[in-house]
């Protein structure tokens, strides 16, 4: 079973009423509490020699990591987090050698954004491991099913960094990777603020955390519609390859959808939060499909790819 | 660190203010919504080989007893359980084989009781493991500090069956260990509708996910009181040896602490769920000390012994 036959099959097992406003199909499940309140529910986890291995990642990037990768759920929909839960799988006896460094990340991180640890689980594991689950909440989440043809396609970051440092580091010891490449992967920015501000701006937003052109897919998915984007608009990293910045995992950065109508209000967001954001193509009709404008201005059929825990590459829905 | 010693760690990175009623020291995080409305978070980890082993469980009992292991620690917050997520690490390709059976007994046990799983993370992991994260609300949280010298203590199971389990695993083939002692620890139940009843009746309750002793010690910590427990009114199962009973972990019974105004409230709560409740002891006044009346009625001190991650036994707070 691939990943997203996963989520096809998880589906049936998930509830959808009234209340619950999405769930498989979103960055964090979405429970409407009010008209003006829904509480945002999302878990992460990080497995050690599967998202991380302690040659190169130190335990206080670890902390900061898993904060990150579930707050950037959170900013993809435009929600303040707020609470947090850990449970933490151990083979090695709790010690404060690297449990310190592990919390001082993780609850600086959740802090920065206004998020709070509340409580968590300590088991014994073989295989050490992370688990985070975090509950924010907005007035208006931003769904992955509002892009519309005609819409504007951003992203919020130069792409491919995060993925980069794993080609660098396979030769290059850590202290020679470049910096932006090492911190990109070791301790990513969740983008809360720029999160917040789009609420009043985008039509659909999603994290890029398992690659643009996935990320990108499953916008065109949730909305049905296709995308059409441009090479040389991608803000590919100086440090990344052009695959590293269209199908690298974990940049954690927002990729969203903004009708004409509120190209303005972007400008005054991103000078506002002083974040560049990058436009990269355009929301088209048609069913599902992904499209590139290469540097000679031919228009190409994609197949999206990105990272798939279980299978390359990732079969359409 | 002993898991004790990571609690009082943990302690340190726990965020508690007016609105964080609770952490740590509770069964579930408490946040204070409004004056009728609290938030119970809660999330707990299953771990092949530490907390199950798949010679022995099927993979619907796994599921059901992931859910009853969350469903508890709501039930002994006096919550009703809402919505829940679902990480689940696995070495193995996904396969209808097994994850059919495991969502099942998942699903249907959060449903009886009115949870419903709203998403999740799947992970590739050396070591096969679930963590759920549950989240509740109640009007009035039982917490367990609430306990007053001359409250009467009950449990709310026969207890020691769930242990009873690994000591009969291990020179009996599955299908001939008695029922009760197979169902208790492959598929308990956890007891959402006398928590919810225990709201009006309870003034400290905990759920015994740690063994009899070490449960009602840490209410006496909680409550800075102390407890004395009659030996011949412990309802031991007869499956079950005496440190089963006082010590054996995953009886997931609730143990909870009545004042004498509310023993008549209790016998119809008792009686209306057509659960039997048994009267086990005392709170009394002092410091955080448990006694045991034996059957010849001597009177002596107990060191609180149950399950502890790390280390055996657990060291006093």
């Amino acid at each position: 079973m691939t990943e997203n036959e996963w989520i096809i099959y998880l589906k049936k097992y998930l509830h959808q009423n009234d209340e619950v406003l999405a769930t498989h199909n979103e960055d964090c499940a979405v429970i409407r509490v009010d008209d003006r309140k829904y509480l945002l529910l999302t878990t992460d986890a990080l497995v050690e020699n599967v998202h991380f291995k302690l040659q190169y990642t130190d335990y206080y990037s670890l902390g900061v990591k898993l904060a990150s990768s579930n707050l950037s759920d959170i900013a993809a929909m435009g929600g303040k987090p707020l609470w947090a839960l850990l449970t933490l799988g151990s083979k090695e006896p709790l010690d404060y050698s690297w449990l310190d460094p592990l919390m001082e990340g993780l609850i600086s991180t959740l802090e920065l954004y206004g998020a709070k640890l509340v409580g968590g689980d300590t088991v014994r594991s073989e295989t050490f491991f992370l688990n985070l689950s975090l509950i924010g909440e907005t007035p208006k989440p931003i769904l992955r099913s509002g892009a519309r043809p005609g819409d504007s396609i951003f992203v919020s970051k130069e792409l491919g960094l995060s993925s980069a440092f794993l080609r660098y580091i396979v030769d290059t010891p850590l202290e020679k990777v470049p910096a932006p490449v090492r911190e990109a992967h070791l301790r990513p920015i969740p983008q809360v603020d720029l999160g917040l501000a789009l609420r009043e701006v985008a039509n659909a937003a999603i994290d890029i955390s398992d690659g643009l052109l996935l990320d990108l897919y499953r916008i065109c998915l949730a909305s049905n519609v296709s995308a059409e984007i441009e090479l040389d608009q991608i803000p590919k990293s100086p440090y990344a390859n052009i695959e590293e910045a269209l199908s690298g995992g974990e940049d954690y950065a927002l990729l969203f959808t903004v009708s004409d109508d509120n190209i303005e209000k972007l400008k005054k967001v991103s000078s506002e939060l002083n974040t560049t954001v990058y436009y990269i193509g355009k929301i088209i009709e048609h069913e599902n499909k992904l499209f590139l404008i290469d540097e000679r201005g031919e228009r190409k059929p994609l197949s999206p790819q990105g990272y798939d825990h279980f299978t390359f590459p990732l079969q359409p829905l």
